[in-house]
């Protein structure tokens, strides 16, 4: 392995822990707002974080999973979880949707390009690369939702998300096959998702809706 | 592989396909009732049309999925999602439980034989090769109406469904055992498990009832 | 093999039995408790018993399946529902949450054994195997609520539920370092989980709660 490779290799894994923290910090919220106990805060934090990649490797047969690798990531996010709910717990808080987006969106960003890139390194064709890092993105939220029994935000806010995760997966899938140098290619996904969620929870973009009866 | 093999082989493929179609209308059907938006209903489209053959074959371990395999057929479910959408938009629709029923009764049917099919080719003991078949059929219908936040209508509303498939199983398993030719085992449990769900519909069986207290 | 290695898997084996015949009753009891139809009770049965091991042996790649090793364990988990069926229907039942709770606390105990068990004799690292038993004992009571349509019990019911198995799966992992005999590991993992547990109900213990705004 070539210093360009091992480089490329510790970025990606920085940008997994972002968004492992980010999607944990969004499954807290969630469940602090459906006032679970502590372990279920614990259990949707983590299913959060870690169900869209644990997913992914299960339906592209991909061990060790991300958390066997790397052991220490897993007392990060229950550290992180307690210190969330400790800090949630010590203050007047008023949970809203608003609060849970923003960590959300980075972490929507973060998860589809390393979904989309662990996908091409199996050699999957385009298609599936972008449904892995749609997977990788959304799934962890969706878990989370079932669990805190909800329909999934994800499919029913009238918002763009898993279109924006698409989006940015095929800009992936391009720029490699292009033959971009990879970190380049994982900086554009991420960048575009992240912003275009963004600027779409800015803008108040809406999918078209269902004409009412 | 000799002639009868790849015939086989073909008509397996046609028979997964018009399942995939039927039970992908049905998910785009059922999100609609719940106004999910376009996005919701694609992904529950897709869950309800791949979710019990990707089920099945986690459960058995067999790579490449159906899915992967034929990537085609991704993009063929994605244009039936829309273009069902369209269809359901431009006119008054009134989705009633009914209109779901006929494509979920054949569904349930192929897919049912595809599942036995595919444990019993991987020497999986009867009913193993059974519940093979239930998941791959039942359970897209399951994933569907968790992720649209209902109890699975396979599992409440009294009428014969998993038992339908449950029953068409042990014939193709009975079929097998006795050496009938691929084929027509794969035609009789198609043909029995569908014929026997339209029949308990039309006739309006049901199952034993709690006693209410 | 040696005879006392034998001896031990013939231990572990009756302890995954009782497990399962325990989760199997909870899954038929919730079942019947939110009217499923005798499918759903079926199937939620079979949820709950062969749910969170079948997840723990997806998550580490395990196969066979207990239930495919073991094929007679399904016919009997089958007997076990209709059985408890016909036992609820021949009598006014009051199905309480209470009557749920002790088949489950045994349950907890026996499944979170044997989870830490699998995982660490595939090596893995104390943290993983706790989680292991974790998924083992949590998991096929998580998706029976799932399924039912519930926000899962054991998340938010503020009682030591999850947490002593978490407790229970490193007194396991503890002894298994300290090279103590197997089947002493399994039965003090065993005892302290299902007696912690039991002690939780009993004595009202609580989780801390979220004070309400």
């Amino acid at each position: 392995m070539n210093n360009a490779q091992t480089w490329g290799e510790t970025l990606r894994l920085l940008v997994e822990l972002s968004a492992t923290a980010a999607f944990a910090l969004s499954g807290v919220l969630e469940a602090a707002r459906k006032r679970l106990d502590a372990v279920g805060v614990c259990v949707v934090g983590f299913l959060a974080a870690f169900g869209g990649g644990t997913l992914r490797d299960l339906l592209l047969d991909k061990r060790p999973f991300f958390w066997v690798q790397h052991v220490g990531v897993m007392w990060g996010v229950l550290a992180l979880c307690v210190l969330a709910m400790l800090f949630l717990r010590n203050r007047h808080f008023a949970l809203t949707e608003r609060a849970i987006q923003w960590p959300d969106a980075l972490g929507l960003g973060l998860f589809t390009a390393t979904g989309v890139h662990q996908a091409l390194l199996l050699q999957m064709p385009g298609v599936v690369a972008v449904l892995m890092g749609l997977v990788t993105g959304v799934f962890g939220g969706v878990l989370r939702d079932i669990v805190c029994n909800e329909v999934p935000t994800a499919f029913r806010d009238h918002r763009p998300y898993a279109v924006v995760a698409f989006a940015g997966g095929w800009v992936y899938v391009g720029l490699w096959q292009a033959n971009t140098p990879g970190w380049l290619a994982l900086l554009v996904c991420v960048l575009l998702t992240a912003g275009l969620r963004a600027l779409a929870l800015w803008r108040n973009w809406q999918l078209p809706a269902w004409r009412v009866d």
